[in-house]
């Protein structure tokens, strides 16, 4: 059996192997209490009331909870939760008096539902404090920036032009294949997003497919990238070019997410 | 540091505390190929790739994977993933080149997307071989129960008369207050969905507030109970009433969850 981690590791996770019904129950509590996260793996039962009934009979699921009131009862297989509680809902664990088993339940009243989750028994728990500043930006589709690149190459670099849109090769699709003033060969690698060193990985796969027929550049076009991106690019060889007209300012967040059904 | 635990246990739950990328990669794609759920306490940036574009620095995040195909990035707060694969995806894990770090990637195509976690650390990973046959069986409302009940209080019992509805105590309302043939008091508590253990405790906290003014009954009324809410009853001295003509035969399943939005 695991001891919960020590905090002082700054790690932020800490896990309990097969805890007792009065363990889950404090550590649920505590950890919604601070702002923690809290996931389990439990064979349970689930009872929901609200618009309608409904109830889930006894199985394996990961029960979800979150400081701001959410509680999610995911089965093995979908990606929605069989069972939740949006954001805002109220979630209070005990011990049920007859059997010793953690009950959790959550609730809110506008409209008036709830779900009560009733735990046969709780293989794992883990308290995760998880800090996450970063919001989600969506933006438009590459192939916006590639018809904006392919009309003005010269954004890119004095003198670049393309010679192709989309060349294959056993690595999959380079953006555009072009050459440079000087004659020497360009690939070209376009982001829609700040870029990732996966983006850097990726361009660098590319070059190196033409690097044994002699000298060949390779440029990662991003509207933004981190100071990490720059520097494996300085590192590598390769260049990276920001279009910051394409920066999306306005944070759409979750504007896909209202496809979650 | 906590091993994984041996399987034999019988617990299907293996923890891995700040696995290395190789470790990530192998767990998630040797779970998921095994039909086993992997959740992991990361701090990640996430791209998104499809009908829009998107990205999502860095921050901590709970992913969860499952054998279907489904990818979850859960932020610690909301009740919607910030970013997913729905059921059908394809995911494949493996080391980034650059920074040994592991990169879970869930793309699907009709339509074409793509779900990039790109795992800056990972603090712990559980594989969870979860088995889980049950469906959520939806139902109508108790309101329902309770006008057929005020309306019929003899399919409880011969003689049975209904003496308040939702009667107010310090645990919360009685459903019915009731007295038998013979005078003797009858606390009726109504339950849509198959009876739970919960239920029983509910009845019996209500049934021992008046245990002080001399004999009471309780009376657990549902459309079906299992066999361990029955013995629960007769080993408390309460009864359960079954109403098998509020049995739902049709399984609505996740009717509600296309209000997961």
């Amino acid at each position: 059996m695991c001891r919960p981690r020590d905090r002082a590791d700054g790690m932020g996770v800490e896990r309990y192997e097969s805890p007792d019904a009065e363990t889950v129950a404090d550590v649920v509590s505590t950890a919604l209490h601070e702002g923690a996260v809290v996931t389990a793996e439990v064979a349970c039962e689930v009872e929901y009331d609200g618009r309608t009934s409904g109830y889930l009979g006894p199985g394996d699921r990961l029960v979800v909870a979150k400081p701001d009131g959410t509680l999610l009862v995911h089965q093995p297989t979908k990606h929605k939760p069989v069972n939740w509680m949006p954001t805002g809902g109220t979630i209070v664990t005990s011990v049920a008096e007859t059997a010793d088993e953690p009950v959790i339940v959550a609730r809110r009243s506008n409209p008036r539902e709830r779900v009560e989750v009733r735990v046969r028994e709780t293989y794992g728990l883990t308290r995760f404090d998880a800090a996450d500043a970063a919001e989600y930006e969506e933006s438009g589709t590459e192939a916006e920036m590639h018809e904006y690149i392919e009309a003005h190459p010269e954004e890119l670099e004095d003198g670049l032009r393309i010679v192709e849109h989309e060349r294959e090769t056993k690595y999959g699709f380079i953006d555009f294949y072009a050459v440079d003033a000087e004659g020497t060969p360009v690939v070209v690698e376009v982001k829609r997003v700040q870029a990732t060193l996966n983006h850097f990985d990726q361009l660098k796969r590319y070059v190196s497919l033409y690097e044994d027929t002699g000298d060949v550049r390779g440029l990662l076009v991003a509207p933004s990238a981190s100071e990490r991106v720059e520097r494996a690019c300085r590192d590598a060889g390769l260049e990276f070019v920001a279009l910051p007209e394409f920066e999306t300012d306005a944070t759409l967040g979750n504007a896909t997410l209202t496809d979650f059904d």
